[in-house]
Order: C-alpha cells, then sequence, then structure tokens
C-alpha cells in the first residue's frame, strides 16, 4: 500500500513528470520502533532538493509523520525495524520539458521491509571497483533525484560478485558505492570523496562529518584518485538505512575492519539505532 | 487515452521502475495522415536502448503499429499531423537498484498534438545560451533515456525567453538544444557536435549526417568551443517532430536563414513530411 498525497492507492499518472523525465526526488527513511531515523535531516535535504529543482512542495514533517504512522498502522508485517520511502515529484504535466503552468507535486509514501545486514555490520562487506562511470550533473549533483539510471547500471555491472560496487568519474577520482557512500583510512587520516560534481551527498555521509571532531575523528573530504585505493587500510560503506558497513575484501584484497573504521562505526551506532 | 502494453489504461504501477529511477527510454515521433514518421530509425534507437539498459522488450514495429492505429482511430480530435510518445519502462521492481528477478517491460503509448511550428520553420527560431550544463552521461550518453532532469532544468532556465536554449558540458563544448540537435555553419562547412559523452543522438541527426552526402553536402561531426559560436553564420535546430528550423538570432545577433542551412532545410523537407 502507497499513500499519494495522504489516499490510499497503488497507481499514478501516466502523465506525472516522475514517470516521463525522473522529475522529482525521493528519500529512503530507516524507521525503528516506529520512529524515523535521522528524520530532520532527509526532511532537510528533501526541502533543499525541492527548492533547486523548483517543485513548489512542501516539506512539512508533521504531515509526513502522520502519514507514516497511518502506513505503519496497516503495515502489521512490518517488524521493529523498516524503510519508509518518500518520492516527491513535479506531477503531472503534458508533453515536453518545460513546466506545466500550474504545478501539482505528487507526494508518495510507502514502507518496505528492512534490509537484513546484520551480520555484514559486524563481519564486513566485500567490495569491487566498476567500471559504470559515476555521471557528472554539475550544479544538480549531491541531490537524491529521480534520474538514477546510474546506479541501476552499476548494480547490474556488480550482478551481485560484491556487497558493494565503487563508481569512479570520468577523470577517475572516487565518488561512491552503488547505494552507499564511502569512507576511507590511510592509516594516518579518514576522508571521504569531495561529490562536487558527482554522486548523491548522504544523509549519513553528512551526519558523519557534522559531528566527526566531537567523537574525536578528524575526517575530510578529499579528491580521491583510483590508484590510491591501494595504498588504504581501511574503508568504510555508509547510507542512512544500512548505518556503517566496514569493508573486509576491497577487489579480493583482505582489508583489516578491526581500525578506525570500526570506532566510527562504533560512534555511529551508539547515536543512531542502526 | 494511453495504451499500457495493450490495454487502455491512464494509470500504472507506483511500483515501477521507469518512475523510482527513470529506467527506461521513450520515442516521441511525428505521425503525418496516419503514417510515423522517421520510423524505423525510431524503432532501432529504441531497440539498442533496450539492449544496452538490457531491458527485455522486443521491438516490434507490426504491434507498435498496430496500436498507434488503435489510439489513432480512438483519437478522433487529432489532426492530420500528430505525436506518438512511447515509453519503454523495466517494469515494476522492489526497493533498490538490483533488477528484480523477472523483468516484465512496461510499454506505454500515448497521442499527442503536433507542435504548431509552421511559421517558425519559415521565419526561424531565436536561441540562447543557457548556463544549464549538459550532464555527462559516458557509457550510455546519447540515448533517450527517461534520466531528463537536465533538460527540464535548462528549460526553466530558458524559461520561454528564446524558441530554444544551447547546453554546454563542463568544457565548454556546445552540446545540444533542450529538445533539439545542432547544426552550424561557418561559412566553410557544416557541422554538429561530436555527443561522444553528452546529449541525446536524435534520429533526425544521424538521418542528416547518412544522407549529408547524397545531398551534396559536407557535414562534419566536431568538437565545438562555446567561444567558436562567435563566428556562426548559419545554425539549425533539428528534431523528428519539428524537422529543420533555422536560427535568425543568437543571443540577440542577428543570423541570416537564407544560407545554405535553408538548403539542408529544403533536402531534409523534400524527403519528410515535417
Amino acid at each position: 500500500m502507497y499513500l499519494l498525497n495522504g489516499e490510499k492507492a497503488d497507481h499514478i499518472s501516466i502523465a506525472d513528470r516522475g514517470l516521463a523525465y525522473g522529475d522529482g526526488l525521493f528519500e529512503t527513511i530507516l524507521v525503528v520502533d516506529g520512529r524515523p531515523v535521522l528524520w530532520n535531516e532527509h526532511l532537510a535535504r528533501l526541502r533543499m532538493g525541492c527548492e533547486l529543482l523548483r517543485i513548489p512542495y512542501d516539506v512539512s514533517g508533521d504531515s509526513l509523520l502522520a502519514r507514516l504512522d497511518e502506513l505503519l498502522a496497516e503495515s502489521k508485517d512490518m517488524s521493529c525495524k523498516c524503510v519508509l520511502k518518500i518520492i516527491v515529484t513535479r506531477g503531472a504535466g503534458g508533453r515536453g520539458y518545460a513546466l506545466p503552468e500550474v504545478q501539482q507535486p505528487l507526494e508518495v509514501l510507502g514502507l518496505f521491509a528492512a534490509p537484513d545486514i546484520d551480520s555484514i555490520q559486524v563481519y564486513g562487506g566485500s567490495v569491487r571497483t566498476l567500471k559504470s562511470q559515476a555521471v557528472e550533473y554539475g550544479s544538480y549533483a549531491g541531490l537524491k533525484h529521480l534520474n538514477r539510471l546510474e546506479q541501476v547500471l552499476a548494480s547490474i555491472e556488480l550482478d551481485g560478485r560484491a556487497f558493494e560496487g565503487l563508481m569512479f568519474d570520468a577523470s577517475g577520482r572516487l565518488v561512491e558505492g552503488t547505494r552507499t557512500n564511502i569512507f576511507l583510512w590511510d592509516e594516518g587520516r579518514i576522508f571521504t570523496p569531495t561529490l562536487a560534481r558527482s554522486g548523491v551527498k548522504g544523509v549519513l555521509r553528512q551526519y558523519i562529518l557534522n559531528n566527526a571532531t566531537e567523537w574525536g575523528l578528524h575526517i575530510d573530504e578529499a579528491d580521491i584518485a583510483q590508484a590510491k585505493l591501494k595504498e588504504i587500510k581501511g574503508m568504510a560503506l555508509v547510507n542512512s538505512v544500512m548505518g556503517v558497513i566496514p569493508v573486509n575484501q576491497l577487489d579480493g584484497k583482505l582489508l583489516n575492519i578491526d581500525c578506525v573504521i570500526k570506532e566510527l562505526q562504533e560512534k555511529v551506532h551508539q547515536k543512531i539505532p542502526f
């Protein structure tokens, strides 16, 4: 079951610009014991995306929470952890890219089972580098918009051969995983790709950057060349549904997960119930 | 009215990956007196896109023509010219980028009114350069996929201030218009952007490249720096719905439309009933 602008439905208009052009945004949010995790951060990113794409959708936390409660009440089979997906599109429009005279945004809410990653969180996940290039979006890089063929094609290339695949931009700089942001440790410092022109600026990535100093960790944003990965001693995959996942293998080479990456995981998971 | 896999409908499943990720392709095709124009070229591009995105949709010209006839019979208000839009998505899927175990592609057909461009074809249209950057898609550049935020944002910037807006890549090379490909004339030769990493490889653009020699025109694909536009003596916008449109003004500077660009238009419009 989904809620479309608050009404139960499982179909949307074919004329919706979300389908026609990917003209919209989404958030996937971990819900633990009925409460959305990193809620304000998700709302803030959605708000920023609507501003940048000029979608006149009023992001109301109260209204969304009420609708989440309605979904939870209807979905008895959802366990104490589940995932709320919010899609916001520009709504229906005619043929053609230009905006319709009146925009009537569409809000879609749905609940999904949370991924089962308990053992991956403890023992780590494997990672492979991919040839699928990260797209250079320029001015709207970083948004969690609905143009995600990039991730679909990278997932096809990964084909389940590892837990996650790494994507690089046309200049060979590390960008992100197919569904995660990346933190690296080279025995000196922790760093994460800059994401100025490509990638999704994940909510948990930003939360970590904002709080690292308080946790006694020094973390930099940096341009990371593919060759640099050979010097890496530790790596973490992060997203707001799975938390911090240590990487135990990079292209077949074993990585030690009992390092500062584990410390990063502990700091984050102490604050957020992943 | 639309046809969804041959059935009348006006809604699609919220779970469709076309909405979730723009995981699909489309074609917009001019229909004149009931016949689709550049039909084989559109089918070939759709077929190539399905292969590249690994969408197991069998592009059948006969089946599509039968469905077009059904739409035309239902749409008495469509005049002798209208536009057929075909959307093909990977179909419904769960949450997550990885492909569903069974892919059941969705085919959507709809008819729209043709744009009224008779006077623009004769007297030309105005063009402005835009700041909205063309996205660098890399391996799937050129496809007419559903990830089209790029064109939506460029259209917002253009805001109707000219008939068309020109987009450049991050290196400042001309890519395309928001809904057209570009041909330029510098009093020496005619050329069009290469589109190796960005842009949509339009069906009419390719038709022109394939036939230019036969028409006695020499046309090259080239990298065109933004500064080069100052030397331009003639310009044409082309797409498979509007045909060849001469440009009469570029950023306020008048361009002569009675030049080889007019000859290009005549050659194309002799063959195709734009």
